[in-house]
């Protein structure tokens, strides 16, 4: 699956977002302009906005409303990586210096905050009050997902379906509502709106299970960050909550979470998890949820936009960065 | 000027401001409950949300859009002090503990963000695009003035202009947002709602000069943090870059600036300040944009509305806290 042909029928305009995203940092102020250059810079994957776009294409395909949403998905992402370099003191993302490494804290915060302003100004452009809406329930719930992760930081008390309802919030509910908002402003039916936001969904929970499992396995160089990174900020992911299912008492993530400083509680966890079946468990739930995903497709017809759609699915799941 | 009068017409229906930001605390988890009623707390003068329904007050009165409006631009004010309080590491604001003091970095900035998705709700229930773009652009114009004055920090090099301008963003525009915003969705002519606008711009910088006066000379306990606390940060306000004016090279705040720790340059440039007439004079630049900001209602009719408007300009100078 190769990225650059994955995106169909929407390739070639997602250049008029990249644009739309390009002129953003056009400001009055050169250093601002840098820092926003920086957090958007091209070469991400800009998966959102092709979902928004392709969930555009089954009614009327009106690029003129599409474009801003689609930027406007990208900004409340790239926007929430930056508020979460301040969370995590990531060293690297995408292996590339954080805007918090170049800048300082306080920086940071607002530069996120000057990107939240420009995607609800884009989403606004769209004319669509229930869009909007959607927008910022979203910005709501991906908030949520993230405090309940902070909040059960180096908790070692949780469970696979509390792990599933804060991925949907932090990951999932943006997935989602790029593809339900690209159905709204396309003039979709309320059956395929709501088959498109379940498509989403489903796509986006299986992208963040894939994400858990590639901290455990992922190349440190592609990845841009360290093997095992969330389970040293204390994050319980799928992989490690499956350990601590299969040996709730006697368990290294217990005695990590217990003793953070202690690296051999991490290294002998990661190796517990990797010497067993865990990842591939793991990925098998990654799989029924990209099923889901592709089911959730069903009722709509058959076309390039939905070819694309299913293919991503596939995309999402094999994917190695 | 009592303040428990000051809203005249709208004093009451300022209680159902008030019950829609309770009403936002009341989440499925807790924790983020208690640290929404930590940041919503009462207590506060909610000048900006009482702007807002006088300013709806000249046409149709709308309670039904006035009420969110409103309710949207306290929290969207509530927002950026939470991430300010990330961003300054405060640990006093309006002397309570800051949600930073009690919570992680991490969990403040998300905090802001559930809040800011919770303001972007709330105005889009005004059904009006124009009030959310208008929303949008404030949030920016916000987070650029305090990344402006983030970038200026320990700069002994500006001048009043640039001050000016970054009170503008920082503090302002939202004032006027709040005013241009009650004026639009009550359909005020457009001569009205830019009245309006400049009403709210004027009274936000006479309103940020004397809160600017005040870190030289308030009470402690009252303003709830110490004085000089602007200089400590490198933040030059209206009464520093005067006395920098007066003596641009030998000069204590140019000296705390290269030596940041040095105590002694704080106390001197405070008592050089309190002994010249730099405050008076700041006072008077202050009432000047006052008495701009009544002048720009002289085009309304007269009504208690109006009345208040003009009281509040009084209040804002005359405020001790």
């Amino acid at each position: 699956m190769r990225v650059d042909t994955l995106y169909g029928p929407v390739q070639q305009d997602l250049s008029l977002v990249e644009e739309a995203l390009t002129s953003i940092k056009d400001v009055e102020f050169p250093v601002l302009g840098d820092m926003l250059a920086l957090a958007l810079r091209p070469g991400g994957k800009r998966l959102r906005p092709a979902l928004a776009l392709l969930s555009g294409g089954f009614c009327e395909y009106r690029l003129e409303l599409l474009v801003p949403l689609a930027a406007s998905i990208e900004l409340l992402h790239t926007a929430t990586l930056v508020h979460d370099d301040v969370i995590d003191n990531a060293e690297l993302r995408r292996g590339q210096p954080t805007a918090n490494s170049s800048f300082r804290n306080s920086t940071t915060v607002m530069l996120g905050d000057y990107m939240f302003a420009h995607a609800a100004n884009l989403v606004a452009q769209t004319g669509n009050i229930r869009v909007i809406r959607l927008f910022a329930d979203t910005l709501r719930r991906m908030a949520l997902g993230e405090i309940v992760q902070d909040m059960a930081a180096y908790d070692a008390d949780q469970t696979v379906d509390s792990y599933l309802q804060r991925i949907g919030g932090k990951t999932a509910s943006l997935f989602s509502t790029a593809c339900e908002g690209g159905a709204i402003v396309s003039g979709a039916t309320e059956d395929w709106v709501s088959a498109l936001r379940d498509y989403g969904y489903n796509l986006g929970i299986s992208f963040q299970i894939v994400d858990d499992i590639l901290d455990f396995v992922g190349d440190e160089a592609e990845m841009g960050k360290p093997v095992g990174s969330d389970l040293l900020q204390g994050t319980l992911t799928l992989p490690s909550l499956l350990l601590l299912d299969r040996s709730p008492d006697d368990n290294p993530v217990r005695q990590l979470f217990a003793h953070s400083t202690r690296r051999e509680y991490l290294d002998e966890a990661l190796a517990m998890i990797r010497d067993s079946d865990i990842l591939s468990k793991a990925a098998e739930i990654a799989n029924d949820y990209g099923a889901k995903a592709r089911r959730a497709l069903e009722v709509l017809p058959d076309s390039p936009s939905k070819r694309a759609l299913e293919d991503i699915t596939e995309y999402v799941l094999e994917r190695r960065t």
